[in-house]
């Protein structure tokens, strides 16, 4: 049996035999001629193969007494009865044809086994809904563009992972399973532990990407799952996402946070583009645009203005912006600098958690938000490192310093200036593909009523 | 002031200023002269003040009248007074003397500035047991060997990610909360999730790995955490772990599994020997060795003979190896080929998952498991794609079809051959490094007692 072939092989090898697997993604079933197009994880390739109809003896044949062949005819049967999404490997004569208008190849069936037969009807179609699809997942995400983004997804990881591996971060494994909250949050799931202690699912992994600044590792990543408990019904939030996360020391101020971000973004976004910019043009009709540095960075309280002077009033009274907000501000970034990226910076400590830093003579937050398209997609921050400053800042903000205790023991034993920044890894991907929700370009989905698959 | 520079970019430099930053390692403070290591994370160097102490009005000085300098003065005294792991930037003058043992540089401080002091009684000390420095981990975390530890985790992990990339595998996160067991196993966490439904962590990523495949994405890989809710004390096992998983389709049997792992592991190993080997042998008096492929193999009941000829009965009745009879098994295979790896084949159904496909000949599982120096660090196999035999081999094992109705329904919609491996992360740097638990090689262990820090 020959070796298997991809299909985006097909077009470079010459006429002669070769063997395909994959899965029915339609079938044409003539009657003097069969189609199958069979598609694989690399594309698609039509499969032909010339009918035999059993003989009809009523029929007026003009041929009737020729020997049908057993095989042909079984073949045929076979063929006629193949339900989309059905599995099997065919083995054939592959024929370069440009009339053909799939890649300009066929392949004309001699053998074909069934892998796994699906059942006849397919629960979802190209227009079911997105609470259906996300149903039967698994089949969804069959199709060309949802394949492609997952694709993208590990060129995109791979290329910010090789970025920190080239400038000697470590990559570090936190654990999500925690003796006391990481935020101060109480939106957190808890769980019993061996009977004794109650332990919560990390929302992130600040605390440990700060303790391995303590630990003296002084450039750390990290890619990885939180959970967050939140009720949150957005197309931007889910119940448990993939954080990228990064943490480096002796920063001088969130600048060099910043700074790294928009280099790491820059070189990942090269990647996807030279990568897959031709196929996400085709099947998304996106442009991935690989962005300038540095990005525009703007203050939150100059934002502001801005989306007032745009006609926006923002409704909310703490100061921050809202999702209109955001996109007002990144419309005018466009408009004014060309850009699809744009850092808030300076924003006030009621609106921050307790651990960023503050800038002595303003007041405010030494962090930023980066909005990406409209939407905000990462928070970063210098920390503050001196124990008496931190601690202060946590009882502001009504926590308790022993349930605090394990992080702020990281403090007391020597620590450098640090800073860093988490990223939620569906929200670029969402943008990036111009998608609507999260849910679209996250493997399986988990939000307040989705656990399943 | 002089831009960072890392201590082992020092030797490289010409003499001149130049700024450190890092942590105190040790202080000498003499009467006239005062030395610090500092260490950061590359490296450590020596920091040379002379001292400059207070005229003793009641001492016969001498030279009593000179006038005393009073920043020299501050400076001797703030060394004086530095705790171990306090962190801090120092700039000074670089000189290179080849009289220095500690890489032949030292730099004469001028000025030195705390970043944060620690305190200064360190709650652990070289000979401090596991426990205890398991309790003080970012602590532990500063030593070399530590430090390396981590490093050789990136190196690691980044050569596999490396080579499954570049042969078009999909990386993926797959969820943690789930609606079901994925293993069938009662020891699971579980969760309230939003006050409906339960939820547990995952124990694997099985599920949805192979709905990958019959999502049709070919070849997928996934680094990530999964959960047992054992109460195991060993020091193989952890609560909490970093699992390598892969799956594939399209197999002829697991040895296309084993095939893809043995390379895997080659490539991984020889990265890691090429950027650390020289250092892994001096911290820890081992030996990188890159395997050669194939591996060995041997049929679990050859294993058991072989052992038994070897003089160890192993008293476990379910036909299985027991942590002995991996040790023989390994020494055997290290004496006869020469080899750290061993795939042990063939188990028998009883001893294995319901997933597993099993050889219609032989009635045993088309599977594996890996032996890297004595010890398991993977299992392996064919799956079992047919809908009809995997419902039997589940009801055979005693569990609900109804619990596994969204796995089952992977497998109803055309599926392919496919087959995978789970790899547990520590285990293999526990070996690599000569190490007696994964509590040593896990950034932060989690066990049934230990949740903290």
């Amino acid at each position: 049996m020959s070796e298997r072939v991809l299909v985006k092989q097909l077009q470079g090898l010459p006429d002669g035999s070769v063997s395909v697997s994959g899965w029915v993604e339609t079938v044409r079933d003539q009657k003097k001629v069969q189609f199958v197009i069979l598609r694989d994880e690399t594309g698609a390739v039509q499969l032909v193969n010339p009918a035999t109809r059993p003989i009809d003896p009523s029929a007026d044949s003009g041929t009737g007494d020729e020997p049908q062949d057993a095989d042909a005819l079984a073949l045929t049967s076979l063929i006629s009865e193949l339900s989309t999404g059905t599995f099997l490997t065919v083995t054939g004569e592959l024929k370069h044809d440009e009339r053909v208008k799939l890649g300009g190849v066929e392949i004309k069936i001699g053998a074909l086994e069934v892998a796994a037969a699906a059942l006849p009807e397919t629960p979802i179609a190209a227009d079911s809904g997105l609470d259906k699809r996300m149903d039967w997942r698994f089949i969804d995400l069959r199709t060309r563009r949802n394949n492609l983004i997952f694709r993208v997804q590990t060129t995109l990881e791979h290329a910010m992972r090789s970025y920190w591996v080239e400038r000697d971060y470590v990559e570090l494994h936190t654990p999500k399973l925690m003796s006391t909250p990481a935020e101060g949050n109480a939106e957190l799931f808890a769980l019993e532990y061996f009977g004794e202690q109650t332990a919560y699912l990390a929302q992130s992994p600040q605390h440990y990407k700060q303790m391995a600044q303590a630990a003296g590792f002084g450039k750390i990543f990290e890619i990885g799952d939180v959970f967050r408990a939140d009720p949150s019904f957005t197309s931007r939030h889910a119940t448990e996402f993939t954080s990228v996360d990064a943490e480096i020391s002796w920063i001088d101020s969130y600048e060099d946070v910043a700074a790294m971000q928009e280099e790491l973004l820059a070189a990942a976004f090269t990647a996807v583009a030279e990568k897959h910019g031709a196929e996400i043009k085709e099947l998304f009709d996106v442009d991935v645009v690989v962005p300038t540095v540095p990005f525009p960075r703007i203050p939150l309280a100059e934002a502001r203005e801005i989306v007032k002077a745009r006609g926006y009033d923002i409704p909310r009274t703490d100061g921050d912006l809202d999702p209109e907000g955001e996109r007002q501000i990144s419309a005018h970034v466009r408009e004014t600098f060309g850009h699809q990226f744009v850092f808030i910076t300076d924003y006030h400590p009621e609106i921050r958690p307790f651990y960023h830093m503050r800038n002595a003579e303003t007041g405010l937050t030494n962090s930023y938000d980066l909005l990406f398209q409209g939407t905000e997609i990462t928070t970063g921050a210098q920390r503050e490192h001196r124990i008496d400053v931190l601690e202060a800042q946590a009882q502001e903000k009504g926590l308790s310093l022993e349930g605090l205790a394990h992080y702020l023991d990281f403090f007391r034993y020597g620590v450098p200036p640090h800073g860093g920044f988490g990223m939620g890894l569906a929200r670029v991907l969402m943008l990036m593909f111009g998608q609507d929700s999260i849910r679209e370009v996250t493997f399986l989905f988990r939000g307040p009523t989705r656990l399943a698959p």
